[in-house]
């Protein structure tokens, strides 16, 4: 038995702290395991007790003679460490600290924390926790929490970093009657975290959909790997809090933990198809329909309602998410037609009418899962005058053949909750209002789309990665961690980049030389590690023209300078070849702390700094998400050209991201890099990486 | 008593169509008045019965001796004007007609229709319906409606184009214990329509909050003008639907009615003041919230919470949606520290703890109540092992004292639903998730900020209105609804703007005359009815600076036009001064079928064409009202200046919005208009209207 398995799937549970006392938590678990049926051997230890709820105690499981595979401890902070060692010793494959008192309160609680960690790898058992609620496998009639209601059975796995919010989930449950197979509280993770469970669900036959609430991630990459991976199999749905600076903050003195960026975030979850919830709400109604429907092979939604203003409502939200209400097939028209009232629309929406009953709706149904060039069904039923809300239900669930997903909407309350009822059982998703059942559409709709995705291909280009790695160690060797201008494109030349001839002047006779040399027009660059933006300080001229030009140039240049930031570092100036005129792009990279290299491409100037239109990718990133990060911005008509101007090469820019890329992933310790701007001309015209710099840290 | 008098509030009653046959619309009709206790007189109509109900029945109004105030018409189609005839007779102030078979039917229904309102207005009558559900007065225990539920007596009055809403909102009503004041079913809206209703709840005292279901709107004008009144005293929630192009179809299919563009409502919506929904279940979540609690003073939100997740969740939902997540003042904080156990957090969000107990909810809540840089408490409860929700429910109802807005959210399901009953009973809003309480938070606050808006002046500038007025009548006269560049320039310049000295020139002698006469540099544009944009067919040619340039540009253009739009009339050349150097402005005007002109502003070339960055606002305009048009586009950093630069006149653009605005207004039969561009300088230098277009129509 694996070590998950012991936690999961557990033949034997000991509970250490196990209670007499109602309201303790040692008494609250052990109660939950007896009264939830749990069919396996249970251990209660308690030190003082020979008998708890009819079971034969322990008093310390040093001395226990048999093999405990579980073991659940909920005692004071400091005698936690005892137990789990004597755990290990009594042959436990899982450990679950439910006491509280560790990472969360400081430096020392951490310390303790880790050392139990340490414990239970050393003998080769997984820990969850400290400071959660326990764990529940409904499938198993396992409740090892503290927490009272016993879930029905269910295809929903829930993993969460609130213990709280598992407490709301499980009282929902109860209330909607929807089945969960595991509920996890992973507490401060110090050993088993989110991609743990995210793989061990992955081959779980009872788990249809994996829902989780996270704050913070351990290590991004796994993550990223584990949910991708597992993507491909069921889907993921996740809530990710701490999005804000507000958000965040709570999120950090709540858990100690620093939280990503939310733009990162949103990247990994969209590389690992990982659904992302934005709302609480919004998580279980995804759960919901993800457990009971087959997903929609297209993104074409036949609405079918007893009423226009809620059909409405529902093809607006449709059309705002980007789903299409196409027109029924004519068949599947002429056939409504003909079956229902004249005054019934078999447009799309298509309104049975007010008086619909439930044979009208069956037929309507029926109509749009038969009609191939319909992917999906939302059907609305408001409860009118003549309107029988749990014959319809009925009758609907009898036309769900799991071929096309059928989401439902009964609007209103008391009427219709015989209804839902129904619905439920028969395993059809209901929502409150059409625009709920739409936004879980859509999720499954992109869902769909990425399972569909091409293959990853990430190209490997030819480069000359020695010489890079040369430049860099004698950089670090000496200290130089801000890499200027000419030691920046030495580096993208040997990553295939284009730069133009350039050398690095001293003065003004070296300059002149330079320039005579590379041949004119030329372009002038301050060379100074203390000078990011170089144009706001003087420090570029352009299009310089002859040796008096630039000797003009040079001395304007320093004199201005030395003006401006007197303290500045000057190592000369760079003179380059000008640049063709073309269409300027900022590339560059930046590191997230929990997902690593992110890309980034926007357009040149405002684009950038005022209108904020930039996009970001998590490296490394293949042909396609490079040329989507393109189509992503609202510039992108730009880069198309507009009124007739031809397109920039878009392959090119696609390419140099692709090349950062592999940069980057080859070399861990460039902490951020920019070109700008790339200047990226016309099909077939040379694309130049015109200015970059590049940060380096030690990793 | 006024006609709408009668209808709201009648003293008695007449169901023309009362049936013994159940299931019978006139059958319910009279079954709900009686079963709701109307205490007025009640008559029912059937030719063939004497008694229905224990009533005594008239055979016809014709015949009925004594006075009715209102007439519900359920009967078929054929026979509804004579029953309106016979009612009006009977002294009826007031008709409801249920009856369908109107305008939604076609052109025969749609005069029918007309002939019925037409024979109500004649005896100065109002008119509901036809096509509708009927109507509700709860305080008057009036349920004139075929839907069955009567709801609690409350604050919430609703009005709705849709039928089938009203059934499914009084069965949410009924399961909620949400009270309503009015219910309204307009149907085809044939006399009386929301803007009627929002003026008669306005001086209503039982209505707290009007509550309203859009697909389209009458009159725009009279609508903004009721609903910007109405919203000074009482709060107006709507849901508009048909926003899209899929609704926008599904609603011209349903209701026969052209629903007006989405951006003209939201410009509407936002200034009469109007709480715009965007879904079902926001409508009525902040119907809720505004019945029950007071508006906040400002965006400070306090979050009180049992657990971390939620109130990061909460922390998130209030920053995205612009609410300030600020810090207790100190002495709150340290009145919450020497209250509350050690491991809980006095920041914000507040931490009572997952085992708090009602009291201290009770002393985060009034910490927060007491603290002068909180405006609006949002509290958060998870149903964990300690907590008593009905108890803390109770607890807080207690601290709810009216100063300043509580939402709550209890999470969960079966555990708190006790604790939701008493919260609603108490005033206090409950929300099953803190994002739903925080939404509901931001429409407060936006609200509240509308009421302390500055009062509206709308400039009225000193023009030459009969100069404008004489153009455009002899283009009328002429046929000419296209006017060209020179005309347009003479109206504009006869409203204040800058124009540049120019004049159409026939021929190339022509051209150079002027251009001699203007002075070097000019422009030459084509003048044709039929090109408008001239930049892309070759028609523009800037900074011509000799005679001979001028005449190599005449016959360039003349030539090329000649290729590539063969069949164009060209009336000459426009011969202009060059306009300085500036930054390219687009504003315009459009007219909106239902709220009349809305003015565009955007920054000029690829910011309106590919970024599509523009705002909207409805004529007439304020100077304030002008300059926000210029805040809300994202490209708005680029007039303030980048990197040094100094900001363009902005109160040149401001002023020439409103001096569109006011030439619009005073001639309505300018149905489109275009300064594209219109240049403007740094303040201090001038703003030159450099093209324009104007298009007219017999309105």
């Amino acid at each position: 038995m694996s070590s998950i398995d012991a936690l999961l799937r557990p033949k034997s549970i000991a509970v250490v702290g196990a209670s007499k006392t109602a309201g303790k938590v040692g008494y609250e678990v052990l109660h939950n395991l007896v009264t939830g049926g749990y069919p396996g051997t249970i251990v209660p230890v308690n030190p003082t007790c020979d008998e708890i709820a009819g079971l034969k105690c322990c008093h310390s499981l040093r001395d226990y003679r048999g093999k405990i595979d579980l073991s659940v401890i909920a005692i004071p902070t400091a005698l936690v460490l005892k137990a789990v060692e004597d755990s290990l010793k009594a042959g436990a494959g899982a450990v679950c600290v439910i006491s509280a008192g560790f990472k969360e309160t400081g430096k020392e609680g951490a310390e303790l924390e880790k050392k139990i960690a340490q414990t239970c790898s050393s003998k080769g058992a997984c820990l969850l926790g400290p400071n959660c609620l326990g764990l529940l496998n409904t499938h198993k009639s396992m409740n090892a929490s503290f927490a009272k209601h016993m879930p029905d059975k269910g295809g929903i796995s829930v993993i969460s970093q609130s213990g709280a919010l598992c407490t709301a989930i499980l009282d929902m449950a109860a209330e909607r009657h929807m089945g969960l197979a595991h509920l996890i509280s992973m507490g401060n993770k110090a050993d088993l975290d989110e991609a743990d469970f995210i793989r061990a669900f992955r081959n779980d036959e009872e788990t249809k959909v994996i829902v989780g609430y996270l704050e913070s991630i351990g290590s991004g990459n796994d993550f990223i790997k584990a949910a991708e991976a597992t993507s491909g199999v069921k889907p993921i749905v996740m809530l990710k809090s701490g999005v804000t600076a507000a958000g965040g903050k709570a999120a950090s003195s709540h858990t100690g933990s620093l939280a990503g960026a939310d733009i990162a975030y949103g990247s990994a979850f969209h590389r690992a198809g990982i659904v992302r919830a934005e709302t609480f709400e919004q998580l279980f109604d995804c759960a919901t329909a993800f457990s009971m429907q087959p997903l929609p092979r297209g993104k074409r939604v036949a609405i079918i309602t007893n009423a226009g203003g809620p059909g409405i409502m529902a093809a607006d939200a449709a059309e705002l998410a980007g789903l299409q209400i196409t027109t029924l097939a004519e068949y599947s028209a002429t056939a409504l037609r003909s079956k229902l009232p004249a005054a019934a629309s078999v447009g799309n929406p298509i309104d049975v009418l007010g008086d619909a009953d439930p044979e009208r709706y069956v037929t309507a149904v029926r109509a749009a899962r038969e009609d191939t060039e319909i992917d999906a069904i939302v059907v609305i039923l408001t409860p009118q005058a003549m309107t029988k809300p749990t014959e319809t239900a009925r009758a609907i669930a009898g036309e769900s053949d799991g071929t096309k997903p059928i989401l439902v909407s009964f609007m209103g309350g008391k009427d219709v909750v015989p209804g839902r009822a129904e619905l439920v059982a028969a395993g059809l998703p209901d929502y409150p209002s059409p625009e709920r059942a739409v936004a879980v559409l859509k999720a499954m709709c992109d869902y769909s789309e990425w399972l569909s995705r091409p293959m990853r291909i990430v190209t490997r280009f030819a480069v000359n990665r020695h010489r890079v790695e040369r430049i860099i160690h004698r950089d670090m060797r000496s200290g130089i961690m801000q890499l200027g201008e000419a030691e920046a494109k030495s580096i993208l030349a040997a990553y295939g980049f284009t730069v133009l001839p350039g050398r690095l002047a001293a003065d003004a006779e070296e300059a002149i030389t330079y320039s005579e040399k590379i041949g004119f027009p030329i372009a002038m660059k301050i060379a100074s590690p203390d000078i990011i933006h170089k144009s706001d300080t003087g420090g570029v001229k352009l299009n310089l023209r002859t040796p008096g030009e630039v000797e003009d140039a040079f001395d304007l240049m320093m004199l201005r300078i030395k003006r401006k930031m007197p303290e500045a570092r000057i190592n000369g100036v760079y003179i380059e070849r000008m640049c063709n005129p073309g269409r300027e792009i900022i590339l560059g990279m930046t590191r997230d702390p929990q997902f690593g290299p992110m890309l980034m491409f926007g357009l040149g100037g405002i684009f950038v700094e005022v209108m904020k239109d930039v996009t970001f990718h998590i490296a490394p990133i293949t042909g396609d998400e490079a040329m989507r990060m393109l189509e992503q911005t609202k510039s992108y008509g730009l880069l198309k050209g507009v009124r007739g101007q031809s397109s920039v090469d878009m392959q090119a820019i696609a390419n140099a991201l692709q090349r950062i890329s592999q940069l980057v992933t080859d070399f861990p310790m460039i902490a951020e890099m920019d070109i700008n701007p790339f200047v990226v001309g016309k099909v077939g015209e040379d694309s130049v990486a015109a200015d970059a710099r590049i940060t380096l840290a030690n990793s």
